[in-house]
């Protein structure tokens, strides 16, 4: 059990903790917005889910495609796609002993850099705000990827 | 060696263990109910995999969108959207030296909301079931994120 | 912090780590793919990512769905699908003590197999070559998933 508290206390593996969490809570916060706009605008995937809208031909015409619904849904798996790399790496990086600020420092600019390109993606602001702040998040990552393998490469 | 050992010796890391394994295990289980519509339904998605069904003119009437097909990828995207937090928050909820017995009824309620949620999803059964079922896993996802935080926040 | 070196000095989690490393940083390449073939069939999700390339209405002819670029799209998908599952199922595998080599044999194959996937979705190879490098990732989950059961089961 000891051995546990000693990851958890370690101001690296809390800084991993933390901003692990927040993008997480991040990403899962579209899963919010989602519903917001697919009930506003009434345009939903499912049958049963139009039924609670209307009953037969009435609930038809919300079995729709609305665009702001998919560019939520775009923006949701743009977060699976950039924050999932994130969690592994960032682990294991959090494990490969870098200096705290260096960490920080990683951490820092990528939870910015995703809730930046939310901003930029669901307002929308143009281009090219979007692509860079996926960009930074991006390098970022491989950054950590560097270390990992400097430090870890067992092929 | 005797550290990692102690890792998985601890029970709340065994049982987050289990539980991540069997919720992971549940998700793998989309592709194959996916791969077995595609098959009796006979939509595809790529020329080369419809080929296997006909040759020429024949193969492309098999590439087309089938709505039980797209139910099961809509509900294996869902699992991707909430299984994902679970398995960040989770682990470091599971460092963060949380009671055994919390602990398990956190992972044990987060498993069988999303397996009851795949059967909402797949039968279908009428709203709100799956809605519910899905704001169970989410909320239990959230508490598990507060006591990460409340244990580790290192902004 | 004399732990968190241990971990990443055990075999085994080098092992894990640069594996998982690989594949995320494989997964990680589909979204400049994906980049690259929208702008050179110049086939666009968002307004303001067409705009780069032309005001009004010509604008709106980039905004179209193309062949190519969905077929990058759903490999990318597929990753997400089979190496979130290698990630948290990998991790805890990685920590159940197995021998090192029968362990490299399990992150070789797997990362082998969604490297070789890759290349037969893209190029596309005739079926079932994607077909088989998917089942044998899926395999070999399938199995780590069996040694991480039968080590740390607490239901």
């Amino acid at each position: 059990m000891a051995k546990l508290t000693q990851l958890i206390d370690n101001e690296v593996f809390q800084a991993y903790a933390t901003y692990a969490t927040v993008v997480l809570l991040k990403m899962m916060m579209m899963s919010l917005i989602t519903a917001y706009f697919r009930m506003t605008t009434k345009a939903f995937a499912n049958p049963e889910d139009a039924a609670s809208f209307g009953k037969g031909e009435a609930a038809k015409k919300y079995l729709r495609i609305d665009p702001d619904v998919e560019r939520v849904r775009r923006n949701h798996l743009n977060d699976l796609e950039n924050i999932v790399p994130f969690l592994g790496i960032g682990l294991l990086y959090a494990l490969s002993s870098p200096e705290l600020s260096t960490a920080l420092l990683h951490f820092r600019i990528f939870a910015g850099s995703r809730i930046f390109h939310t901003f930029a993606y669901l307002i929308p602001l143009p281009q090219p705000s979007r692509g860079l702040s996926w960009m930074t998040g991006y390098v970022v990552t491989i950054s950590m990827a560097y270390k990992v393998l400097k430090t870890a490469l067992h092929l």
